[in-house]
């Protein structure tokens, strides 16, 4: 662990909260300027971090869809994306005990308080006060901000100019801030060039098919979409035992490893002259157990619920569209006993739930280095968003130091 | 049981099924000839039942929206409404080995073949051969016909003329023809007059919030729509000990009562500036655990579904819209945790539960009767069409003999 470009840095120790101390570091960020736009590496200043958070020197980070879409899309800039990372925590805010200088970390862009109705009923991860709820309702994700203070931690260094928070992370930056909820401790003999995928993708798809849909043994399962989310799903359905897994991805090269995650059947939607459904339909027998929408698009999710059996089909949505965010179905298609959920970081609470899947991971009882399709240094970040706009990667490593 | 005006029947006995032998009764049906006309009662013929199929010498039926919506709305005419019934088999046909003469049966709107995947599931009420997936994909419905020869087995007596079946039942008749598989043999000692409300709207109530939302002890739960069916929901969630269930109708008569049937808080949304979600957020501090759409507004689905808490806010819809058949809602409903289900006939598979649930009602543990707030002639159909349409009712029902 180098250290950084700032003159005095006394890291703050566990249960002293000596805060004047922390100086503001310079470090570089690869940094966002405009939507689409290639990013920057910068000179950036990142202010110590506020009441109950962390600063984190990130060790490894991968791109993830959501990135991409954000930066293709969204109004805010400059911003640092990423948020699927693994790093080491350099100092701590006021107030913070459960963390000290020198833990290595999993950041998740939903945080746990442990205390919100959501928290403490112990049923789900939608934690209200550092999850989505907030971002949606609150707008802090719109604005890119901080929760204590609404106010940013990052500037550049040569101007002062803000740069704004991505999804409560921002890991292409080598130092970085968080709220101490979006951090999850972990054992610091796991690689963490490797479990950074559980920081977001590989967990979101095994959860939806664990926690959301609790998959069967012996059952059916539909897949749209076969990033790395998707082939989650598909290792997570694997596991349960399901004997048939269908995925559909209109990137033929997408078939080409999908069996290694546990897919049976691979369809390319443009290979067929019958509507997506239908070919389901007559594959399974009347329709899927389970269909899962891993594309982030909301007709999709439709399709998805098409697909489905009637009975007992669910459907579980797991992407963020980018275009229309209204979800439109038949009425028939619940009546004839279909169900529809969400699944948002696969239901997984963060710090009640990640420490055993990094455990899973540790005893091989679950697959991350596969999906692991190029490893880059941070300079070539721009390359990961190429290869993941091209459809050529699943994850991107991006290796802060080489 | 007075003879129907036939000259010469011999029942069918059981295990022998002398088809030739029953002949056509004539009797007396309320025919709808138009879309909102009122009712005529005509002198019908009534053909013999066909393989798998029972006669059944209607007693008691009671008026349901469904009934009244397609009364409305439908394009199919001449038709014979009603599905909610009581009655006693007149006669068999060929294959019916489960029915004998004289088996007192309620009938069902979806049947119970025992045999499509979705039966020998034991997972699902919604049956392939005799459910609602016939009537929405074979269009069963829409044409009012029966399964086995797609004709009607109703004639106006004086010049022939097709008359159609309407939601596999057709109870505004004396006598009508169903599939062996749309009704439930249950014991002699129960009344008729009183269990037909099992039928439909009373069942389809207790099952939305036993079998489909299994509500739990001490929850919260807000439904949309106080007729029978919705103040059957609240019954189930009284009897599951729900500790707050929010009743919303726009109907302000409706809130007087509701309160019998374990309403705790009653709002009508016109008496609220702010949007009815907003209010139930408020009263439920953060949104309910279940809430059901009881109206058949698809829109209403939306509401419903923002009435509900993040993390796990469940959504029962049950109603059959009359005029938007598409449900939208945003995708970050899902993704915070909401789940979207259809409850059909409250999941009752017809023969295998409805005796139970018969039973309960012998054994007092669930309210029937007090749903019943007019009982009918025959001849007063129409009144009951009228008191429903000005919401001035909760079940009438129509006494086929005075």
């Amino acid at each position: 662990m180098s250290l950084p470009s700032s003159t005095s840095i006394r890291q703050a120790q566990p249960h002293v909260h000596d805060v004047e101390d922390v100086d503001v570091i310079t470090c570089k960020a690869a940094v966002a300027w405009g939507a689409g736009q290639p990013l920057v590496i910068e000179q950036v200043n990142v202010n110590p971090p506020q009441p109950m958070e962390i600063r984190i020197k990130v060790v490894c980070t991968s791109l993830c869809r959501s990135d991409l879409s954000a930066w293709e899309s969204q109004a805010i800039f400059p911003r640092i994306f990423g948020h699927e990372a693994t790093g080491i925590v350099e100092s701590v805010g006021e107030g913070v005990n459960e963390f000290t200088q020198g833990d290595h970390v999993l950041t998740v862009f939903i945080g746990e308080c442990g205390k919100c109705r959501q928290c403490a009923s112990g049923k789900t991860n939608i934690c209200h006060l550092l999850g989505l709820h907030t971002f949606f309702y609150m707008g802090l994700e719109r604005r890119g901000v901080m929760h204590c203070d609404q106010r940013t931690r990052f500037s550049i260094n040569a101007t002062g100019e803000p740069v704004y928070h991505y999804c409560a992370v921002s890991s292409f930056s080598e130092y970085t801030v968080v709220h101490s909820g979006c951090a999850v401790k972990i054992s610091s003999f796991v690689p963490l060039e490797k479990v950074c995928l559980l920081s977001c993708g590989v967990a979101a798809g095994l959860g939806a098919a664990w926690n959301i849909a609790d998959i069967s043994n012996g059952s059916s399962v539909v897949i749209f979409g076969l990033g790395t989310v998707g082939l989650s799903v598909s290792q997570g359905a694997k596991l349960r035992g399901a004997s048939q897994i269908i995925g559909v991805d209109t990137n033929p090269e997408k078939g080409e490893n999908a069996k290694a995650f546990g897919i049976t059947e691979f369809i390319n939607p443009n290979d067929s002259k019958e509507p997506i459904q239908q070919v389901i339909k007559h594959l399974t027998g009347g329709g899927a157990d389970y269909s899962f929408e891993c594309i982030g698009d909301t007709g999709m999710v439709t399709t998805a619920l098409q697909a489905c059996c009637d009975g007992w089909g669910l459907t579980v949505t797991l992407g963020v569209p980018k275009v229309k965010p209204e979800i439109t179905a038949h009425y028939g298609a619940f009546l004839t006993g279909r169900t529809l959920k969400g699944s948002l970081f696969g239901g997984w609470k963060p710090k009640t739930d990640l420490p055993s899947l990094v455990e899973m991971y540790t005893k091989k009882e679950i697959q991350v280095d596969e999906y692991i399709t190029h490893n880059l240094p941070f300079e070539d970040v721009n390359k990961a968003f190429n290869l993941m706009r091209e459809g050529k990667c699943l994850r991107c490593v991006i290796h802060m130091e080489n």
